[in-house]
């Protein structure tokens, strides 16, 4: 019997009327669907393709054994995490050896900051993979905003909101075009590194961009106090226009 | 008679089975199909929706007055440039006072560094005009090197080809993960700032990412001396990976 094929699946930012023609004609023949969340809830990639795949299709939740109750920094993180990639990975090469495609749903783009990753390294010598790249969240977002981000010779910068307030600052400073990404809990240290280097006020923080409840507001006019992880920074390149 | 809308339609980095599923259904219908072209060429992005598009669609091509002729640092590019935005902007929004919707073919993701931005800046304000974003060349590039660009805090930069050699080694040797966009006759410029900062031997170099034609090379093993302007250079990130 012949080995099925893995695939890592970019979903796009959210709307499902942004995923790829390729993602949407693989979504509809899934087998097998696996997908990361976290322990209690949905899944953000499982509400994505809500109506999109069969609806006898064999559904893998894999669920994080930890996301934020202990740091990253703690040795016990990266075990958890490592023990639970491997595991994984062993049952989904086991479901392709029965001769079944295996589609992996990837928020955004597999390949950019995505956990699809983890499973890629550990596979991808041993089993047929295929990566399907995705929209961006990032591009969901300044989308939304309703202004380019970056033109001429603008330099972007994307940042993840977990780095410590001296590199945000220090990146932040030497750049045109900036989007900042994983901001939750890191809400106040980046409000405070924008500051710094004078882009707070030029700053937009997009919630759940291209889904129906997204939101758009310049930073320093938003109200809210608690902010989802999944929210992104953006500020504007100024580049050469003609 | 009501006015037709405007689109700024993101077809992504080659491939047509990675066009969203939104831009592939606008193509289906549209009845006015403009794109930008170099003169005495068809034009990437026309090429790109070759069969997508209706057989009676009108077609209108935005001939460039000028691309690499004139430095941009001549003030005769900016005007030049400037007054044909100027001219294809009145075009478009006359054709939209026809009540027909306009769609415009965009290379890549129509706000990242994209031609399609100085049209959006002159008509956002006049007309109806929606933006469709889109796959980015370097999500592209990056998928095809089977290699994750970005890992846990990796800072990802963004650079394109034509800054002064000083900056993109300033830049280069303050980032995890890299990308330089707008290669061609910057080519050797970048090729020594990669090697300033110690990066040249870890460098890619993808040409018409997912496209038929397309290649890929360690930068170091590359023979040909002649590079597209479309050519994208990668350099991995290397964070966190549990």
């Amino acid at each position: 019997m012949s080995t099925g094929k893995l695939y890592g699946l970019g979903l796009g930012p959210g709307d499902p009327d942004l995923m790829s023609v390729k993602t949407h004609r693989l979504l509809g023949k899934a087998k097998h669907v696996a997908f990361f969340r976290k322990k209690g809830h949905t899944g953000q990639a499982r509400k994505m393709v809500d109506g999109l795949i069969p609806t006898n299709a064999i559904e893998f939740p894999m669920e994080y054994p930890v996301t934020t109750e202990i740091p990253v920094t703690d040795p016990r993180y990266n075990e958890m995490l490592s023990g639970f990639y491997e595991n994984v990975s062993v049952h989904l090469r086991s479901l392709t050896q029965t001769g079944e495609n295996v589609v992996v749903l990837c928020e955004g783009d597999p390949f950019f900051y995505g956990s699809f990753m983890h499973l890629y390294t550990r596979l991808n010598h041993l089993i047929d993979v295929e990566v399907v790249p995705a929209i961006t969240g990032m591009s969901g977002a300044w989308t939304a905003t309703g202004t380019p981000i970056t033109w001429g010779d603008d330099v972007l910068t994307v940042l993840m909101g977990t780095l410590p307030e001296k590199d945000l600052v220090r990146h932040m400073s030497d750049t045109d075009a900036l989007v900042v990404m994983k901001i939750g809990r890191n809400f106040e240290k980046v409000v405070r590194a924008l500051k710094v280097v004078d882009k707070y006020d030029d700053a937009w923080i997009i919630q759940f961009a291209t889904m129906p409840n997204e939101s758009i507001f310049k930073l320093s006019e938003m109200t809210e106090t608690v902010t989802p992880y999944f929210s992104i920074i953006v500020v504007h390149g100024q580049g050469r226009r003609p």
